[in-house]
């Protein structure tokens, strides 16, 4: 019997309070509404964000929620005013949308779109301001419109990329959110050139991506930086030809590297979220052409500050945000370099548990092991 | 009787001591070394550099030193190893050089040449590390490798632009520095699409040459940015089609600039070396493709300071020298636009003086008179 135009009673992980292990309920998902799309999700990841907000230290903490937004599925159907997408497309959902009207959807060199741009504080859909997810009539807030910790949900379609149907979900699930970032960051903004030397600070998920986007580029050397030296050996295996730890040398990392490259990297990308890594990383670019590219989300009280020399000495300071895709547009094709074997991805998914234990996959990211964990919805 | 390979006995004006009028001396002026050129200069203009290093506060004294750096003038001979100049050649002496072999001037990017790169403070020749000015034997410092209050001078061949011979020298001397860092600010590095808005932070002679540089890519909207509201009526006849005066307002200007364009301008340009408009300058670009460019040179303690949201909100933030332009590879063809009437120069030229009357020039720089006021070496 079909589902269309019937709430589907399936299985999710409901976030009930900040910080406690997720429970698998049965819920109900509402039919997707006017521009809105209902997906079955078949691979989800996990991503510091999603940890961020169940841990809810400094932000808003909204419960009971479905968490998830790294994750690949097929389309069960779709709601009135949805063209571009049909029952069965294999689609990424993205925490950051693309409406394709407003400026930034216009403009070139953005994809911060004014309608769909990523917004942790809503957990409704925007259409109606209520969420399709619910207990027993009890309604589930929503996060990142995407919400993938559930067997189905339902996305607004501009937050929908559509995808080559041969590509293997279980492996592309991972570009909805950090690799995109990380590698978008190095190919989009910062733009090594063949050749060119790059400086990567934080060797996380992330970084890891953007020292993927050095290596696609034809980087010579690749250095990274990170506080943690259990970084450096894994960070080879992505290309890293050399390693440097603020902690080993008593002055600012940017003269160490410096001093390593005759005047400054080329390009520097930085993945961190520390206010230092990220003035450091400004710093040790060269002057005359050096471009720094920063990723990593600060806090609220930080400050950016430099000497403005630093600057008119002709270096370029940019900050890049899911490295600058617009998801509908762009990630198809990224997709496809995946495909073409021109990106490598399986060298970032280092665990795999299906639904059941999708609290593994917590447990694993707060102790810092491994890159992503690929959580099996079948399973 | 040819003066080639002769010591020059002519007229130079020279800075005694900090903040005394100049005095015109007969000084002598020795032949070009190697990889030197000796020009007769024809018309030279104040610069506020000048004005500056005249004045000596909080810059290293160096005195008796001869000033100047935007000029014009002919080639009257050369030294040894100068293979693309002749004497008869149309010239204008630049204060950062091109020695087109090191990593700057091989990249694309960067006029940051390693050798002849702006030095404020060496008063000799780098051949010998000598002065070729002396009077009565006794030697009198260099300024910035031109010295142009003179009647000849001695230039580094990497810091000289070979011109076109029909270009009157008496407008296409402001190219040398003023004009040229402002227009090349806009069209080298902010380059605004056509139909973008632009604003521009300070309305002194740089800021107005930013401005022209947004008139010829098109701007749709250029918005001049002062505290002195004596700018603005000035500032009309260079194309700036709104005005703001920061201390018309109570809130910050970046946010009533916000308001006038609907969340931020396209690009901007800082040509005050306040660290308060720089900082405004950024923060008053739109998010997702906003580009601000910082001209203005800072104090030793400024530092630059913005919360670090506003780069990952995709704002660009760059700082330029000498407008980006390599003076050797680009000021020619900067010269050409002048004499294809793409670009405008009459206008900055509010004043004139003979060479006996330079020291009305710095009066009215004092006096915040005027823009531009070439002094003619023949008068
Ligand atoms: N801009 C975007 O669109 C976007 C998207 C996703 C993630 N992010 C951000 O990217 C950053 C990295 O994400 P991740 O998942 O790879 O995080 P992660 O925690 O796995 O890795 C961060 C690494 O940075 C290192 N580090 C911390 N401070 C450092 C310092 N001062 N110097 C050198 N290294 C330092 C840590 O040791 C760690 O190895 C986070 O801030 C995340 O919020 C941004
Ligand atoms: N980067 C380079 O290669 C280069 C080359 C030449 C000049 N410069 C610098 O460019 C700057 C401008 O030069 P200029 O000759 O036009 O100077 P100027 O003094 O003629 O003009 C500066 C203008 O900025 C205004 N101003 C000062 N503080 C301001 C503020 N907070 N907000 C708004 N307006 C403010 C002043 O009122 C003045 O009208 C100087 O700092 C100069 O040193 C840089
Ligand atoms: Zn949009
Ligand atoms: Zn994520
Ligand atoms: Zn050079
Ligand atoms: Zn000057």
């Amino acid at each position: 019997m079909s589902t269309v135009g019937r709430v589907i009673r399936c299985k999710a992980a409901v976030a009930w309070e900040s910080g406690k292990p997720l429970s698998i309920e049965e819920v109900e998902v509402a039919p997707p509404q006017k521009n809105e799309v209902r997906i079955k999700i078949l691979f989800t990841s996990l991503c510091h964000t999603d940890v961020y907000f169940w841990d809810a230290k400094g932000q808003n903490p909204m419960f009971p929620r479905i968490l998830g937004h790294e994750a690949g599925g097929i389309v069960e159907s779709v709601g009135e005013g949805v063209t571009d997408l049909e029952p069965g497309d294999h689609v990424l959902p993205i925490f950051t949308g693309e409406c394709k009207e407003c400026a930034h959807c216009l403009s070139e060199e953005s994809n911060m779109c004014n309608l769909l741009r990523i917004n942790t504080d809503r957990g409704e859909m925007i259409h109606d301001g209520k969420s399709r997810f619910s207990i027993n009539g009890k309604p589930i807030y929503h996060f990142l419109g995407t919400s993938t910790f559930s067997e189905y949900t339902v996305v607004h379609v501009g937050q929908v990329a559509k995808i080559n149907p041969d590509a293997p979900l279980d492996k592309v699930c991972v570009l909805s959110c950090g690799m995109s970032t990380g590698f978008g960051a190095t190919v989009n903004v910062a733009k090594p050139k063949k050749g060119q030397s790059v400086a990567i600070f934080g060797l996380g998920a992330v970084g890891l991506a953007a020292a993927e986007g050095a290596r696609v580029s034809g980087a010579s050397r690749i250095i990274g930086v990170d506080l943690n030296p259990g970084r450096f050996e894994q960070a080879k295996k992505f290309g890293v030809t050399e390693f440097v730890n603020p902690k080993d040398h008593d002055k600012p990392v940017q003269e160490v590297i410096a001093e390593m490259t005759g005047g400054g990297v080329d390009r520097s990308v930085e993945c961190t979220g520390s206010i230092q890594a990220m003035i450091s990383a400004f710093e040790c670019v060269h002057d005359g052409w050096g471009v720094a590219v920063l990723v990593g989300v600060p806090n609220k009280d930080d400050a950016f500050k430099t000497h403005p020399v630093n600057l008119l000495n002709e270096r370029t300071l940019k900050g890049t945000f899911f490295g600058n895709y617009k998801p509908r547009t762009d990630i198809p094709a990224v997709v496809e370099k995946y495909m073409n074997k021109e990106l490598e991805l399986d060298k970032f998914i280092t665990h795999s548990v299906p639904f059941s234990e999708i609290n593994k996959a917590f447990e694993l990211m707060l102790a810092g092991e491994g890159l992503r964990c690929v959580i099996r919805m079948d399973a």
